[in-house]
C-alpha cells in the first residue's frame, strides 16, 4: 500500500483533490500540496481545515516548488516521503514532474496532456509527442504512471472501457459530450487556467474518423442534443486529450469530442483570436515592451478560482458509444451531471474543478490501495473501469447509464 | 503673406496635407514634414514626388522630430523658417506644438482637440482644459491659432456658421452626422491612430442639450437616416471635439454628434472594452512585464495607412441644422460625400484621411493668403465660412446644401 501523497498545483483542481483526499485519512498517510505560489497552497490548507462537515483529520502540509525544476521536485518527493504524486499544475510541467517520479519511484497521476508552451497544436497523437516515449522506461523501472485521470480525460475513458467491456461487442463510434450548462455571471471567464483553456481552441480540431486523423476548424461543426438533466445544448467538435489515447486503443471506432459553448463565448473568443490576442508569441510594442498577448488576456480575465461563489447550474459530461451487440445495432450513454452550487456548499469549489479533481483523488486512492498500482504507464481506458467509477461515484460523481438498441437516447438528437 | 509650411505628423492625414500643399507651390514657399519616424516622412515625400498627375514642383523636406519636446520644435520652426505649422500628429502633442508656435510667432493649425494620455474623458468643455487658457497669450502676441480645422471638427463648424449666417435666423439644433459607408475589407481596423480612435468611445458621451452638458453611455442612443448618396445608415450619439466649441458659440442650440458604426465594429469594440483591453493604464503581468493594454491592441491592429489600397465606398459627413427663418420652422442640411477609391487614385489615400487633411491644407493656404491670418486663437465657426468652404471644394471636397421649411430632408428619418 502506497502512502503519503504530494499534490502539485494549487489551482481549483488542486483545491478539490486536497479536500477529497483529506477525507480519506486512513488511506492517505501524510498529505502535501506544492505550488510556485505558497499562498495558494496555504489558502487550500486553510479551506480544508475550515470545512467542519469534512472528516478532515489530516493537516495539509504546504510547500513552495517550481515544478519545472525536476531536481527540486525530486528533493520534495524525498523530503515528504511521498509515494504518489498527483500533478494538477499547468500541463507545461508534466514531463518534468514525471521524470522526478521516475527518478524517485513515486507513482505519477495527471489530468491533462503535456504541452510545450512554444507550440499551440502539435501533430496527433499528442501523447506520442511527450509522454509515451517514456513508457518503456516506466515499465523497466516499475513506475506507475496514470495519464489523464480527471473527468475528461479520465472518467470518460473509463466509460468507453466499460461500454466496450459490458455493453457492446463492437464499438463503431465514441462521441464525448462536455457541456457546462452553468453560469458564472461574469462578462467572460475561463473555468481553469486561461492560458491552457484558450489554447485548446486556437489550433486545428483533430478527431479520429474512419481510421485516420481528420482536421477541422474550431466552431466549424456543431451538434444540438436534448441532454438528460441539462436539456437542449449546442456543442462543437473540439480537439481534446482523450481522443489521442482512445484512438490507439479503439482504432476501429470514430472518436469525436464535443464541447458546449454559448454564442457569447464564441463571439469573445473569435474577436480575441482574430485580433491576435490569443497568440503565445511575443510581440514588441512601439516603446520596446515585449509582451505575449495571451498573457495579457489571462491577466485581465477573472481568476477562475474567484468564480465558484457565484456559479449556478450544472455540468454534463458523457460518452455516447454506438456499435453492435449480438449482431444488432446498439448504443449506450454514460454520463454524469454535477451542480456548481452543490460543489461550493460542499468544498467551496465549482463543478468544472470538482469534476476534474474528484477522479484524480479517486485514482490516487486506487493506486494507494493497489488496485491501480500497475507499475507501468497507462491511460485510463487500459485499467479496470469498475473500481474507478465506483469510487468516483462514492466520492461525489455518480454515473448514469442509458441504453437502447436504436433511436434517440436523448429527447431529440440532431447529429 | 505667410510662407514656408511645416507639417508635424506623418500619418495618413499628414500624407494628404503634404500632397495638397505640394500642388499649391506658389502660395507655399518651402514645404516640410516632421515626425518621430523619419522613414514615414520620407515615404510621404516620395509619394508626393511620384504622383505624376500632381503639379508638384515642391520637394517635400523631411525632418526627424519628437514634438513633445517644445524646444526641439522651436529649433525646427526657426531652422525651416516656417511661418505656418500644421499639426496633424497624435493629439497628445498639441500643447507642446502650440507653445512652440507662440514662442516663434508661427501660425498654428490643428485638426483635433488636445488629449492628456493619462485621462480618457475630461470634463467638458474640453477646449477649456488645455487650449483656451492660452487664448489671451495668443491675442497679446498676435499668434494665429486655428483649432480643429479638419472636417469634423473643421468643415462642419463652418457649416454651422454658414447655416447661422445665411439660412436660419435662430438655430435650435445642430446634428452632426459622420458615417463611413465604405469598407476596408479587414476583420477590424481603425481609420486613424488606434489609440486616439478607440479612446474616443471609451468614456462618457457628452452632448449639449437644453443649455447644459448631458452624459450618455456609448452606443446608448442611435438614429437611422436614409442619407443622400450613402443611403440608410445607423449612427450613434458620440462625444466629439466640435461640440465643445460650438456649445460656447451657439449656446441656445442643442448640439449632438452622431457617428456610424456597423454591428461588427460594435461587437469587437465591446469585447475589447469589457475585457479591459482598451485601458490606457498599465498592468503588470505574472512575469513582471508592464504593459498598457491599449498599446498592445494598437500594435495588433492593421496600420491605418495600409488600408487605403483596399478601401471601397464613400463617407458622408454633414450638419443638419434646424431652427426658424422669418418666424417659421426651417432646416438645412450641409454635407459632403467622399469616395475612398477616388482618394486612392488621386493621392494614394482613403477618404477618412482625405476629409481630415484637405481642409487643414486649405486652412494653411487661407492663413498664408491672409484671409484667416487673424492674429488670435479661434475655432473654425468664428471665422468667415465662405472662403474656407470654397477652397475646400476646389481642393476636392465639395459641399451640397439641401433645405426645406418642414419635413424630412432625407428619404426617411427616424429621430
Amino acid at each position: 500500500m502506497k502512502k503519503n501523497i504530494l499534490i502539485i498545483g494549487a489551482g481549483g483542481v488542486g483545491h478539490v483533490v486536497a479536500h477529497k483526499l483529506a477525507t480519506a485519512a486512513d488511506s492517505v498517510g501524510s498529505l502535501h500540496i506544492a505550488s510556485r505560489t505558497i499562498e495558494k497552497c496555504n489558502a487550500i490548507a486553510e479551506s480544508v481545515a475550515a470545512k467542519a462537515n469534512v472528516e478532515a483529520r489530516i493537516v495539509v502540509q504546504t510547500h513552495k516548488l517550481n515544478a519545472f525544476d525536476a531536481a527540486a521536485t525530486i528533493d520534495l518527493i524525498r523530503q515528504t516521503e511521498a509515494s504518489i504524486v498527483v500533478n494538477v499544475g499547468p500541463s507545461f510541467i508534466n514531463l518534468a514532474v514525471l521524470r522526478a517520479c521516475i527518478e524517485t519511484g513515486a507513482a505519477y497521476i495527471d489530468t491533462a496532456i503535456h504541452e510545450d508552451p512554444q507550440k499551440v497544436c502539435e501533430q496527433p497523437p499528442w501523447y506520442a509527442n511527450h509522454e509515451w516515449p517514456l513508457r518503456a522506461e516506466c515499465e523497466r523501472r516499475g513506475i506507475t504512471a496514470i495519464l489523464g485521470a480527471g473527468f475528461d480525460p479520465g472518467v470518460v475513458n473509463a466509460y468507453v472501457a466499460l461500454a466496450a467491456q459490458d455493453h457492446l461487442d463492437a464499438l463503431d463510434s465514441i462521441d464525448i459530450i462536455d457541456v457546462n450548462a452553468g453560469s458564472h455571471g461574469q462578462y467572460f471567464a475561463t473555468n481553469f487556467n486561461a492560458e491552457i483553456n484558450l489554447r485548446e481552441f486556437t489550433g486545428d480540431v483533430w478527431t479520429w474518423q474512419e481510421g485516420r486523423w481528420v482536421a477541422n476548424a474550431m466552431f466549424e461543426i456543431s451538434r444540438i442534443d436534448d441532454l438528460p438533466i441539462v436539456g437542449r445544448q449546442k456543442s462543437y467538435l473540439t480537439g481534446h486529450d482523450e481522443i489521442h489515447s482512445l484512438s490507439a486503443h479503439f482504432p476501429h471506432a470514430d472518436i469525436r469530442f464535443w464541447m458546449g459553448f454559448d454564442e457569447h463565448y464564441i463571439t469573445v473568443f473569435e474577436v480575441l483570436k482574430n485580433l491576435g490576442l490569443l497568440s503565445e508569441k511575443p510581440v514588441v510594442l512601439a516603446d520596446g515592451t515585449k509582451v505575449v498577448p495571451l498573457q495579457l488576456v489571462k491577466h485581465l480575465l477573472p481568476d477562475p478560482a474567484s468564480l465558484a461563489p457565484m456559479y449556478q447550474g450544472k455540468t454534463f459530461i458523457g460518452v455516447l458509444a454506438k456499435g453492435t451487440r449480438d449482431g444488432k445495432p446498439h448504443q449506450v450513454l454514460l454520463y454524469n451531471t454535477c451542480d456548481h452550487a452543490d460543489c461550493f456548499t460542499e468544498i467551496s469549489s465549482q463543478a468544472i474543478a470538482y469534476t476534474a479533481g474528484v477522479p484524480a483523488a479517486a485514482a490516487a486512492l486506487l493506486v494507494g490501495h493497489g488496485d491501480w498500482d500497475i507499475g507501468r504507464m497507462v491511460n485510463v481506458e487500459q485499467l479496470p473501469p469498475r473500481p474507478f467509477l465506483a469510487l468516483t461515484a462514492q466520492m461525489g460523481l455518480p454515473t448514469s447509464i442509458v441504453q437502447a438498441p436504436l433511436g434517440n437516447l436523448f429527447g431529440r438528437l440532431h447529429g
